[in-house]
């Protein structure tokens, strides 16, 4: 289905480059699995290296936000843009990283507030108070 | 700027439903200030209560998500959605509700991350990983 | 504020292909007013001309659905997509053509109401029923 | 291929709370099917009723706007965030309100005309004239 | 899938005006394979000339962009909308004039920035500097 | 009008982390303007570090794309996104590159062509034909 090869596990193996990428995601990760947006990044050695090294900073090392509520502005994100495949990978992350069924209630109910509020906003036409404006 | 009529404070007054909803506003919020998203909403009446009443079930009362995860969720939805309004009026409210410059600094590091691999993923089509799937 | 010129009465009389698109807008209309997107648009006559013949013979020819629930999809579209200008100019060719206060309020729920079950629908990637599918 | 669990009615049956909702979806339409939507909705108890009962006040209550039309307003938004399932479902029920071929040729010629223009107006970032403003 | 009819070559062949548009698509291409759009879009025979006309103007008679760039335009066009097909049928039509592996990955690294800054400039709302205002 | 601070030169000057992007800024593009987009991302470091370091390697340094065509790619994904802040600076960095009249009106004409056949083949859910699929 996808417009670009997956690649393999073995067609991974005869680039170093892209095995080293894969070495570290299993590395980080603590799992053999990859998935097959890595297999379809390994198509362009820059981005798949530039990407990881993003997405280790960015969702793993830790920092003042906490890995789950990460994976709940990820999922909001992806379902808004009508992305399938990030909307399934950052749920499935999101479960692994402990989200509850109440908390998936939850996100979702704040989701389609949000998408309910800012068709209405968007038809119409609302000025921002001057209230919310810092420059 | 708006397509409709933004209502103040006088001519809500004359109309005791919607004067209603305001009270409410002001008095759950504790705050004398109401945003141009409720005065444009007064235009529709049943909406206006019933959008009102979702708001303060989703977003106010105490849930398993805290209140700030669920600004962030709210405002990646808006940002995604290209809402200038909820854009602004959710960033207000998430630093009301104590956001940091780091939070809110690694918040637009998740919020571009996930832009970036969206785009990828809808680009390459990626097909979902069976390990993903629930049903 | 726009990215091209907006082209004046003046401008567009010296160039005789642009001045009978205008002719035609004007005498369709019954109207003597052009709004800024035929004065953006001038700068590309081809698409001008392409542009205003096929709003003429989709938006404004008879047909099996009346003016006003075209508007009411023209809006729909517009605001789904973000975008201010057309929002603004359908909104107010739905008012020309007899749109009440209590469609306008209605339309609003229903559109609302798309954008409310679009992000759940997104989000939990229901898969299609078998019943609704034609090809 | 969904991220949550779909219910099945013996599932249902088991949640007095839940059959009680699917009670009232089968005897509002009359009809014993329930799509995947609400089988999907069943994780959320309180979303499945806040969101059945919106549906039933907006889509199903009569107002000033027809069935039909509310149906066409629905898909223009589903089809515009590429929201696969509410595309599939809205189409199927706006054809059992009686949506003829002619008029769906009719809803996608305003569709993408829609479409079009939309994408202008955003490249050349138009300014709205003042004539459209309201507020 | 999908939620009309695809019509077979047999269907096409019985009526004229259907036929001399499969005719036209054949013959500019000169290729045999008529993709499922055109079949989806038989529904529609008014939409299916405008749509067909335009597209050979627009992306087949020769202009001052070259058709591989156009085809560039048009995924990303496509993906950033989430059009899982035209993704697929112009990734498969850039590819037929020639892109390379190189020049995918690139076209790759510029979407996913775009998708990122874009993020980055909704979320934070940043006003336009007036040195790149035309008009 | 933004949701965070736009730092000033002086604010910028105090702090020489900053005052090191601005100064690449600068060299790389041998002008002394700084737009908007970079004084909001200064108030988070990393970002805009990162941000900065993408767009020089992506955008600026040679490959097998030719600039002008990624700034095209850009402003396409910019306008898809209602992004009115990169559609605007992507514009005006595509005419400071050599876009000329012709090509803007030509390229208009295959972005609005892409959006009118994007929403026809989303509103249809348009099966992927076999042949366009790689994996």
């Amino acid at each position: 289905m996808a417009t670009v090869k997956l690649w393999t596990d073995s067609e991974i193996a005869a680039v170093p480059r892209l095995q080293a990428v894969f070495d570290d995601i299993r590395a980080t990760r603590n799992s053999d699995f990859i998935n097959n947006f890595w297999r379809a990044l390994a198509n362009q050695p820059d981005l798949l290296e530039q990407t990881w090294s993003r997405v280790k900073a960015v969702m793993i090392e830790p920092g003042t936000l906490d890995p789950l509520t990460k994976e709940l502005i990820y999922i909001a994100v992806s379902a808004t843009n009508s992305c399938t495949y990030c909307t399934h990978s950052h749920t499935a992350a999101a479960r692994a990283k402990g989200l509850t069924e109440a908390q998936h209630a939850e996100f979702l109910a704040v989701l389609s507030m949000a998408a309910h509020t800012n068709s209405l906003a968007n038809a119409m036409q609302i000025p921002v108070d001057p209230e919310f404006q810092i420059a």
